[in-house]
């Protein structure tokens, strides 16, 4: 087993040898002729002048009659003006000017005989209601500079001044190479061991937002051979290259070996978290780009540094990310090693914003398809503590931010629900749930980091739900507590029952699997241990962790442990046998500051919904 | 002739009542079924759940070497445990736990003997290092509700999930049929009385900003039984149908009347200007909308109409149009009888935001490319002062706008040139101007809504140039005065000088076309009238004003005059004779305030350039 150790280069001077690099290997544009009716949303290649006027004639503004402004002179209410029939001419909207005539007159200013003469009252000026040669736009006239972004009106701006065709920027395409042994093409079923490879199309996407185009080659086996023709054909088809996965040091890393025979590295690894065991290369003009295999890492790279390759290509600087000033909801830990790049939630609780950090590694893709937003954290920061003041890169609209709905604290899948139904409102409204446990929702709301609390929070003195918890914790008010659903727990164990549990003390027959700390359910979990007399420490897998329902069904389906406490609808998804431990109250606890919010209200209406308690009968396990 | 009169519904009231007659039609969405993998950008027909875990097995997330976690105990610093061959695996990242396995020890913390033991000095927690079943994703957990845009990471948390197809709502399809006898498809020499069909590139543009396809169909002629064919062939190929022209009450205005024959027309004519002559109508839960011929016109009805249609297509509410407040430049003048739509430019100058209302009709197309927002002026107003804060709607992003310099002041053909090179910088700035002449620029500085203003004003008495009025107008100072470009003024007459025009004073043996009033052009015509004692009254055209030096050149190419002052390049452009009359200074005034900023530094800093100078050469008549 070889092992090497990469670079821990700093981003900023990462990204800038290698444009620099780009540059002097003469990395820029190419341009194409593309019809202008199909060139909305490309970019000038150069400035486009107009070849023709527009109107290119002089064509009557109005429905009316042609005429000699010197026939009309005089005309006025009391002596109006008879023209003879050969001394006006009827036009429509767009007709020529007559050679003749220099104005018109609108059709309901004239009363027309039988005779074929028209009576006017009142004279015409030369070029009355006429659009004049170049009224638009005059020949020469530049209609648009060079790097511009074509909107519909340019385009047709740029057909009206006669340019048929417009020079563009041809997009730059990005050949996209899905490596590894263990990878696959996504189905449905996959075999253990098989990684679904669904990074290309995120990739994919995101070099759509960035202006590029891609194309997606097969996915290469870990053999270097393969991989270096892989890349060679690669090379030779795109503007650049983009090598997925085996861009670290490990045994079968070989992508920054073949970029170097291609070309040269420049630089291999880099001091960012996630997105460390990254290669930024070349060969002649394409750049070659090695991304981590953690789909989080690689979106790093994509968004520091690929996003700025593809500018460059533009001759643009990249715009700056649009940023907000926001509350950290919870602390954030770092290491000196690297700049961290810690995803967010975002709401606006109250006057301001609140960021929440999302829970995942690396290789959570879903992170980042639930962050709002990205806090950098500076490479000299350990950390950054909770209630501090910082600033937040937007990775979506600030109006949908604005919109969303944050609900913190215990999981439980019908919060997804009404998230869904609130989408299908129409609204604009959003729901954003962070599952941090009911002590959680707690703490949450009274750091106003959240509009909803969703907790169930068993007394173990009085046996009731919430309502203690609320007087305890919020001795001054400020809060509602909102009823909720009733919902099963219980111990979820494999399909058949096979170590025969009945009750909660049969839990030592095998391996448990526990909730986190704070979560209802883990203080339900301990109160119950109690109760039967259960050392902690005895029980195997206490300290094995998930972090809801479902995680904790998936972990006994797949034998990672034997038995852990869970709700019905949880067991009933992940087909497991159930033995129902106690009925327990999923209440909401509201801030009252937000109790007015048009979102706040939608949400409990959305509540006391058909909609919603159909849908809650379907997952099974509730009481409403 | 016939002459119907038009509905003059408010904005308000005719699309609230339209979209209740879509809605009432059972006008709404589609669905169709594609891969995740092309999903990206499209919006999801219902609640997608994960039908696998992500990962779907437990994984190894480091290379190394995979241990049950019991062999390990108590392995410390000094007291390293070796495992036997059998007891331990190699694994790479990703790969399966194998069975019997528990957790990973990372290769850094292995030390391998030639007997095929390993030695480690840290025991193993049971799944360290392994990524286990659903720490991504969960089977059955709600991978992203309905009606949700399908970002990048979206579609790969999909494929994640085993979902390798997506439900998204089918993008609906607008046919789009362009009507009239005169118009004909965009070409490079029309003749006289052929318009150019540019409205469908910039309809199908705006759809396509909207979220919606369009199909263009062939130019229909202004006859009554083709037009129904091909409403009727639209209708039932497309989700809605726009009918270009034809919409108002003249004489071959069929849209009206072969809408009504294919359903039903609920509006004709709506309280907007420009935008007036609409149609609203449908056949069934087909939309069928008669825009306005005038690309001004319609593009105020596709904003204010059909975005909202689409949007209902989609079920959702359209987002509310972003806004800034804004001082108005320039006083704009309304109709009670409307609801009118000003275009306006926008511009950062010092700490607010200036709004210039740009000049131009319903048939101006360059209006609307020139515009950065949308100042409403509602139906019960008269008009706005400048120097007022009004409400401005944006129709591009802010970041632009700020970024932008705005030069006012008089035209030449040099500024945008310097605009084309601004682009090419890379900078992020552009140049944004408007042609009001040289007392505008002067006017345009004292209230501050430029920054730089472009004049060419001739004190009559000392001969000098622009020197003498910055004193006059800015006698407290607060302006610097940059020199800019030498240019030839004269007279512009037909190729071959069929008048015989050899001097100033021969103006009066043809038709004049003047420029505006305020304009340096007009006031050096006014000079040199009343220099050579030329009675105003008595110049035959002395009222037909233009706007810009091409836009008198393409008049007096066209016959609609046949003299006219200009300069050189104007005349080159349109191959007309040049008599030259003065060598006149084409200066800039500068707000110090302004000095500072990057845009202007820019701008002097091309005003040096070797690129400006060989533009300036090559369109003759500066020197520098």
């Amino acid at each position: 087993m070889k092992h090497r150790y990469l670079d821990n280069m700093p981003l900023t001077e990462a990204r800038e040898k290698f444009l620099a690099l780009l540059r002097n290997n003469g990395f820029t544009n190419k341009t194409e002729i593309i019809p202008s009716a199909e060139a909305f949303g490309r970019i000038t290649a150069r400035a486009h002048y107009a070849k023709i006027c527009s109107p290119h004639y002089n064509a009557s503004s109005m429905d009316g009659i042609a005429v000699r402004s010197e026939d009309t002179e005089g005309a006025d209410e009391r002596n109006p003006v008879i023209l003879e029939s050969d001394m006006f001419t009827p036009v429509d909207t767009g007709d020529p000017l007559p050679e003749d005539r220099d104005a018109v007159i609108m059709v309901e200013d004239v009363i027309f005989s039988d005779d074929g003469t028209a009576k006017i009252y009142s004279a015409a000026r030369p070029f009355m209601n006429v659009r004049q040669i170049g009224e638009d736009i005059c020949m020469g006239d530049m209609l648009v500079p060079s790097f511009t972004e074509i909107t519909p009106t340019l385009a047709g701006a740029l057909l009206a001044g006669g340019n048929i065709e417009a020079q563009v920027l041809k997009k730059p395409v990005f050949g996209i190479i899905p490596t590894g042994d263990e990878i696959v093409s996504p189905k449905e079923n996959p075999e253990k061991g098989e990684i679904l490879e669904f990074n290309s199309t995120v990739f994919s996407g995101m070099l759509k937002e960035f202006g590029a185009e891609s194309i997606v080659y097969p996915i290469v086996p870990d053999k270097k051979e393969l991989l270096k023709c892989a890349l060679g054909k690669a090379i030779s088809e795109c503007d650049g290259v983009l090598i997925l996965a085996g861009s670290s040091a490990g045994r079968d890393d070989y992508t920054k070996d073949i970029i170097e025979e291609a070309g040269q590295v420049l630089v291999h690894g880099i001091a960012v978290k996630p997105g460390k065991p990254a290669v930024l290369g070349a060969s002649g003009n394409v750049p070659v780009i090695g991304l981590p295999g953690y789909p989080v890492s690689a979106i790093v790279i994509m968004n520091e540094i690929v996003k700025d390759v593809v500018a460059l290509y533009y001759e643009k600087n990249t715009l700056p990310v649009k940023k907000i000033r926001a509350k950290l909801g919870r602390r954030v830990v770092s290491s000196l090693k690297y700049e961290e790049f810690i995803r967010v939630t975002l709401g606006k609780v109250g006057d301001g914003f609140v960021a929440v950090p999302v829970s995942g590694g690396a290789g959570v893709i879903t992170s980042f398809t639930k962050a709002d937003g990205i806090l950098r954290v500076p490479q000299n920061l350990e950390g950054i503590n909770a209630g501090e003041n910082v600033e937040i890169e937007l990775l979506r609209d600030l109006g949908l931010i604005e919109n969303a709905l944050i609900v913190t604290g215990s999981h439980d899948p019908v919060i997804d629900e009404i998230a869904d139904i609130m989408k299908g409102t129409g609204t604009g409204f959003s729901l954003t749930s962070t599952h941090v446990g009911s002590m959680g929702a707690v703490n949450a709301l009274k750091a106003g980091t959240a509009h909803l609390g969703a907790v169930h929070l068993l007394d173990s003195e009085t046996g009731e739900y919430n309502v203690s918890f609320v007087k305890k914790y919020f001795p001054d008010g400020g809060v509602k507590l909102v009823k909720g659903v009733k919902r099963i727990q219980g111990l979820m164990v494999q399909k058949g029952n096979p170590l025969g549990i009945k009750d909660f003390s049969d839990i030592v027959k095998g391996t448990y699997i526990n909730r986190q700390g704070g979560s209802g359910t883990r203080i339900l979990c301990d109160f119950l241990l109690n109760k039967h007399g259960i050392d902690k420490a005895s029980l195997k897998g206490y300290y094995n962790e998930e972090f809801t329902h479902t995680a904790v069904a998936a972990g006994i389906k797949n034998g990672n442990g034997d038995v852990g406490l869970g709700i019905y609808s949880a067991a009933k998804m992940y087909d497991l046998d159930f033995i129902p431990v106690c009925d327990e109250e999923y209440d909401f606890i509201v801030s009252e500051s937000a109790l007015g919010n048009e979102n706040v209200k939608l949400f409990l209406e959305i509540l006391g919904s058909d909609d919603f308690r159909k849908r809650a009968e379907a997952l099974g396990g509730y009481g409403l």
